[in-house]
């Protein structure tokens, strides 16, 4: 049947790699957890069409590489460690043209004791995840994008949702207070230039988070919508080193209960938390 | 800061839309569990740039819409429902330029009692879901990729890994013997033609997973890549009213145990199944 | 600050190993897919106030011999494996005065290809896990619960609730036809006298669970509760292998769309599946 | 068949109800997220046996009550909250014996704007939940437990595991150097006689759970039995208006690479972090 049949696009890697780094230093520990993906484009059509095998460096062999290159690396930034691998497999591997690396990082902060930061012990942060995606092409620059997910925040005043569209399937009612809840993701595009000359990721990435929040948390919002593109123009605002910025914001609504049926009032004070349904806004923004 | 930012694109809309819908027939009733998600793309700048609602549809007015269509509705596939979703709402808001609709359908099996398939009662099925996307734009045809996700398999003889590259990093004895397990997820997309003609949707969900299922348990494995491809081939040689096929099959690996540690062989007889890390395969087929 | 504390009750041991077994037959082979956890009580307060290890059993050492008397065995239930797990800690350690070992069992099925069943391939089942609590003191007779859990089923008809307590606080209307959804977790327990004379624990299970399926079904329910204890009463009434029996019957509500608001009526067909909150009904049920 | 089947034991109730509480202040919103658990036990046995529903209060009027209840308490605690839904409970439905509410909290964090806190914009905490367990007969005295589940802490110095039963089955190498990391679980119970003075909740939590952090950073480990004896000590020496306290700590095991194999060392640098299989380490402590 081979005649009836050819590839359009193939990738094959290797996902979650979990990976937890201890630097040790004199008088403290710094960890990193970090969970790698890697996927690589070429030339495989014999190993789909023949199962010839010779070009295909197994993804258990990735799994090893993950960790070797962890070892070797002094790099500070999981953008630049990804960088390492990727260049790793791309120098060994003539038959691939193309390599991604997909980075997340979760949260560990340093334990506080007796009111001062503990040098060895550490506690899990939120679920918020630290997100870089780096690839690069044979012969080719570093494409880098970076960002972070499920960023969960909330705000309970300066939101509103009035002036929509009402037609006989409409039941929500307009308000000018109602809580806001979201879990954020965030992906922005590093330009040429920037990653040409040299970028300090772990300060650009603590500077947008806190420019977006910022500006989360005091909008006058009237839609996700349009907190969502301030928050992004903000990002944008605060560094050139970015050409663009994608932001995802699901619209987790929180219900006011209704009272009344019980004989009181509910002054925006009792809701329940939903996850489902949840609104989808999203966007991507550059500059003007 | 307006006019340092601008949309490059946007979309919003509700998603995780849960439905149980009952058809109560004489004899028996059958159910339909599917989870939608819609998402309309359109002239909503305003909303971003200056929170300007009056062109935006709520989306909890999306979820009522949801709900509206089902009960008007007597589409037998979850695709026909879809495109009645999607033109009901392309229909009424002239300011929505492309709207797309997704459903994912729960395995819910008549359960037996004393050996009859009984009218009236149900058993959840395994964690695989049908789905399929079903979007169109103001004034242009549907377009329409069906498909099934997490469906996890596994054989247990005809899979084997050898010939690949071997280097410094390679740890993975090859094997001409091994457990293959997936949670295959394939999306296939129907030709316009088809599409014009009318298509019964479940009839061919139903022929092409058997297709892909017989292949997977069937085929001499040299490696996933090889399987995969053959899968696809087996879907796209079985009807012409689709015109590509896209299948991802993470390789779950199943470790055998060394038991020579202990005094024991252990000729493939326990094994550890890992969920992480592990392989990644993806390809888009197509008709040569 | 020994002298401050002390211990009332403690365990250890290893959770989450999880086994893959293939059983090779010429013809065919069979799967089972395994999730064990093994518990030691004993002389272990040392450990506790001094660090002394000099009684542990490390929980690395019990993984190993999860795997090497898996390898050993020849035992065609989870339960008569357990036994030999259990009796193999307690006769090498005299320190541990009781081991308790819980297995669970996914679900495979073996694929259907060309209406025929396939030696050597295969489908994963839901999420419903067959499970069995194995505990024995030093010197004493094994006590034995089985059972299932996360058995999700539903009926669409022969359900209501009426007649039930109204006040102020009550908004829910009485019903003479809803549906009736739930994850049912069922646990036997064998009588010391059956175990005795040994069990085929598979046989027991499998009728149990239809027994029990087939009451869920057939029931005129005017309750979850009425309905968990006919289930209940049919397990009991099917063998006398079993002493008592354990439900949990979650209400997983399904809330009928409220389509009057859009002009549309709804008799029962359009329903909204919900996961939270839910009901919870649980009862423990014996011989008159 | 009424005859062969009697109730040993049987409670019933709502679980998942979920709570977001924002409490208003001039210059400052306080928000408090709860999962709401109630579960009663009483004379329904004709619910059982005969459908009679004359004697139940509806699930779905417990949800309502845990709202109601909501609105108009003053609460500031989980714990004083959950005793009053308990006596709303029990003062109106004398067929009750008992009540339990258990409430779980979410974390919530105020976000940090320009480094201050804001006044209302709120960040998701880590997974770690405060838990409680509020329970009482008619006619009797509450019994209140109380602490966290998932509080995910790990330490990269003062652990070790040396000296443990060395067999054939042995593979675990000893260390005085290891990572050790665990989601802990610790639950208290109040005495009679605390419970009868009245108790600051919020600040009884808050002190056990840093002096069960502060052992946890500079204890020198050499099990995790004997850390989780310390920590248990350390509570139960900061107070007394607790009797006992009981942890559960799995070993989430971070495993060392083994480097050799390339070539390379790895004195304790990169760690491969596992969630299965995982040591499972349980005891109650109380007053020697």
């Amino acid at each position: 049947m081979a005649a009836t049949a050819r590839l359009i696009s193939d990738r094959y890697g290797k996902s979650r790699v979990r990976l937890m780094r201890v630097t040790r230093h004199d008088s403290h520990h710094d960890v990193d957890e970090w969970n790698v993906q890697i996927l690589l484009s070429g030339d495989f059509e014999t190993a789909h069409t023949l199962g010839d095998n010779s070009k295909i460096l197994p993804t258990d062999t990735m799994k090893n590489t993950v960790y070797y290159v962890a070892r070797k690396s002094t790099a500070t930034s999981m953008e630049d460690y990804a960088k390492e691998l990727v260049d790793f497999l791309l120098s060994r591997n003539p038959q691939v043209s193309a390599a991604e690396c997909v980075v997340e990082s979760s949260l560990w902060k340093r334990l506080t004791v007796a009111g001062k930061p503990h040098p060895t012990a550490f506690m899990r942060g939120s679920d918020e995840r630290q997100i870089t995606t780096v690839a690069r092409k044979q012969g080719e620059a570093f494409s880098i994008s970076s960002g972070l997910d499920d960023l969960t925040v909330m705000k309970t005043s300066k939101s509103g949702f009035v002036g929509y569209i009402k037609d006989e399937l409409t039941t929500l009612p307009p308000t000018t207070d109602r809580l806001f809840a979201t879990a954020m993701r965030a992906m922005w595009t590093y330009t040429p230039k920037a990653l040409a000359a040299g970028i300090d990721f772990n300060k650009v990435r603590t500077h947008l988070r806190e420019a977006m929040l910022a500006t989360f948390a005091d909008h006058d919002s009237l839609s996700v919508q349009q907190t969502l593109f301030a928050m992004g123009e903000a990002a944008l605002a605060h560094t050139n080193v970015i050409s663009e910025i994608t932001l995802r914001m699901p619209n987790k609504h929180q219900l006011p209960v209704d009272m009344t049926r019980f004989g009181l009032d509910n002054p925006n004070h009792i809701f329940v938390p939903t996850d489902e349904p949840h609104g989808t806004i999203e966007a991507t923004i550059t500059r003007a």
